[in-house]
């Protein structure tokens, strides 16, 4: 990709070019190391992952310093670089918790202070584990109960029929990314896959992308119109590939990471044409869709494409992705998550079933605590009016944080933000002053310095918009919304603060 | 690699052939799948994984069958094919799952239940991880405190400095393994990087330079001195690759996976003497290495390379990995595990923690277990002597197991027995008569043939020696030791009786 290799210097953590200067370039093989920079994966070495990159080891070691007594313009770093909710003090779902742990010390289920409902879980759970431990592999593919309850979530949500026998836990969805990706990319030279990805994009792609000598085909989200992705640009992205490679996938995040947009139906209906009509085999990641604000509505492709009819239902194919990490229970570390097949091959799935057995399983904890998820307290159950007020005070606080945060940064001049329809993050365009920009031109991207000099003086750590790609010309940042409101406005209020001080501090 | 593609067809699921004729050649592009098996990944084609091939589909289906009221010559399927202490009914240390339940639902430490001990490691866990919840993304490397705990265990098991950001914590040693290969993979044709694994090889390593499309570069292991690793063997096996590739790296697996022999210091020296000569990285996968019987001695690399002083400990690059899986814990499903590079060019691991970051970390309940593993109860803490007690029981009884296993099957003709100095399997040799051998011919191995049969007569399900590897024209399955002891003389003699019954059939 273009703007993966335009960038790469910047995503290298700080640190590196001082380490490779002790080390000298060994031309001569009977010294020095056996496996060098010079030598080691070249497509490693275009690998880039913004979200933490330089930035957040700057945001380490700041925290180090403060922790030593270095005085600092600020007391604490806030970290808005990455969607890590309960990091940032959201409290895990009490319901999912108690049946981790009875799941973890089974001699709980005989405690009277956990509900039935939780025991009644765990049993279920520990029943599909070998030995009846959460300790034993699962099948490669997932526990067969947990995946029939992930298609039931499925039926449930989209109103279609959903095959347990296409469901695939994984570590998280970025796994079942790479892994999809990893199917598709054949052919040499101008054969080369070559996959569509939007810019702005969640850097997970580029870096797989990069990491398997893909072609990164970049498709421009519209910001003039809440960052909507218009079909005359995937096709203008579509006809220019096809000069140089064999573009085959289309990946779409829906809601929108980092711009946070949500996909009206008639756009998702567009693209699954669009997908059809040029041979695009089509990965949806979702791993938002509980994070839907205002009057906004999630649809999965999975069920826009059925209702499209069996012309597109039973063609078109399709892999989207859901995880433990977001929604309402931002558990990230667990590293939950799956992906639904449509319309695979089969010949392609058995080849898919093989290559996930080699790492052996996902871990059994984040399946179990992924089964709660699309499994969780039904009506008549004890836990679930717990569980309810607890699901909904998460979603309406991030509502209200996502409308605060427009708010704000729309009255500051120079910062433009498009509304928050959904996700967890804000992306914001920032006009820098070209003195800064100048300033900033020995190797380091204009945002970057931005971001660097805000942590530095107000130790609020975001992401450079030119790690997730932008318009060339155009500067942004990702923010994510997640810091408890009272702090949030703080961090609003700093960056707004910070904004007018740089750009005065580079007006002519 | 020979032995890779020679195996290809074999080591694909059940089912795929009937699948695939479903499914017509689409060279129309205008109509059939954007992917298929003729255009998907070739690399991804060419990985086989034995341990959970075709043999253990069919052992899930005949256990879907036995559940459904099919009469069989057994009543269970028994499961000895995979290394799943937990599955096999070992039960879990419980200080460690007292700590995962109140990590997992930290309103337990107010529990009166819980031991002080168990109290304090969770506190200290939950005070490591982001706003002190499991829940919370970890650093990309892992929990810092955990990876100091890491260096102090490898300090104490060896005598030696061990630097914590050194550590990198894994999903499982699996992950660590593919992650370091990954590093090591580069150049084309004839300087394309080779990879020395022994013969016969944990699968992991075949399938991940399939996937990489890295060379295999065979070193065969002496049989006939208790599965001794050789040096001339091995120069023969680097000399030989030197012609077509560019052989890098020297992986060991020690204790041996499959075949249970443990490696004395002299040895290791000369293996660590070996690489320095031949300028190869080495790769040591110790995730056995409590796992250790009669009166041999577990020595890990990195101890055996500073022991030879700093002509060696400065300069051989060394990657040792070990997991929370195996040993006494058996704690599979949580895929733990981490690795500790020594010697690694400071640039490389740049790329390395740059390259981990993509995924965001390892599962943080993983990670926690780990952290248990390498501080368990001391002698003055309360959960001590049960831990020691639980711990000293798995590990008798599977020294037990190991020395059964091997009694028994040498009395059986036709079979023939290393003894089991360590880990969790045998690996004997079968002699299979020459009309079993030609009855296979068609398109089977002749082990599988073997196995296969083994399971639908006695239910029993073990891995043919070429889904390891072996030496021509030499026959071989992998079986655990670990079912309880009187289960496993059950499976030993049916094993047995089934052998002579086998022989006895294809008998001239």
């Amino acid at each position: 990709g273009e703007w993966a290799s335009r960038h790469r210097s910047e995503a290298e953590p700080l640190g590196v070019l001082d380490n490779m200067s002790q080390h000298v370039v060994n031309g001569d093989s009977s010294c020095g190391k056996v496996l060098t920079l010079d030598n080691m994966n070249p497509n490693v070495k275009r690998v880039e992952y913004a979200v933490r990159g330089p930035i957040v080891l700057r945001a380490m070691q700041l925290e180090k310093e403060l922790k030593e007594g270095a005085k600092k313009p600020f007391n604490e770093v806030i970290r808005a670089n990455i969607g890590d909710a309960q990091a940032m003090g959201q409290k895990p779902i009490t319901f999912f918790r108690q049946v981790m742990a009875l799941c973890s010390y089974p001699e709980l289920l005989e405690d009277d202070k956990f509900p039935d409902d939780a025991k009644q879980r765990a049993r279920r759970i520990l029943k599909a584990c070998g030995g009846s431990s959460i300790g034993a592999y699962s099948a490669s593919q997932g526990i067969e109960c947990i995946r029939q309850d992930v298609s039931r979530y499925i039926e449930k949500r989209d109103g279609f029929a959903s095959n347990p026998d296409n469901i695939y836990l994984s570590t998280g969805a970025s796994d079942a990314i790479v892994t999809i990706l990893k199917l598709l990319v054949a052919g040499e030279g101008s054969n080369r896959t070559g996959v569509l990805i939007s810019i702005p994009q969640y850097p997970l792609y580029s870096a797989t992308l990069a990491d398997l000598g893909a072609v990164q085909v970049n498709y421009y989200l519209n910001e003039d119109s809440c960052w909507s992705l218009d079909i005359p640009e995937l096709k203008r992205a579509v006809t220019e590939a096809r000069q140089h490679c064999n573009p085959r996938v289309l990946c779409i995040i829906n809601p929108g990471n980092p711009t946070g947009q949500v996909q009206s139906k008639e756009c998702i209906k567009n693209v699954i044409r669009f997908a059809k009509e040029e041979r695009l085999f089509l990965m949806a990641d979702e791993v938002y869709q509980d994070n839907v604000y205002r009057d906004n509505e999630f649809h999965s492709f999975k069920k826009v494409l059925f209702e499209m009819g069996s012309e597109f239902s039973s063609t078109v194919e399709l892999a989207s992705f859901h995880s433990t990490s977001k929604c309402y229970m931002g558990e990230c570390g667990f590293r939950g998550g799956y992906v639904e097949v449509i319309n695979l091959d089969p010949g392609v799935k058995a080849q898919l079933t093989k290559l996930v057995s080699v790492r052996l399983c996902a871990p059994v904890p984040g399946q179990a605590l992924l089964d709660l998820v699309v499994n969780p307290p039904q009506p008549d159950e004890p836990s679930h009016a717990t569980f309810m007020k607890e699901r909904t005070t998460v979603l309406a606080n991030l509502a209200e944080k996502a409308k605060l945060t427009e708010e704000i940064f729309n009255t500051v001049p120079g910062i433009k933000c498009n509304p928050v329809q959904g996700a967890m993050y804000t992306f914001p365009q920032i006009k820098l002053p070209q003195k800064a920009i100048n300033k900033a031109k020995a190797g380091q991207e204009p945002d970057m310095y931005y971001c660097m000099r805000l942590l530095e003086e107000e130790g609020i750590c975001l992401v450079p918009g030119s790690g997730f790609g932008q318009r060339k010309g155009t500067f942004h940042f990702r923010m994510t919304i997640l810091p408890p409101t009272e702090k949030l406005k703080i961090v609003l209020k700093k960056i707004s603060d910070f904004h007018v001080r740089f750009t005065k501090e580079f007006s002519e």
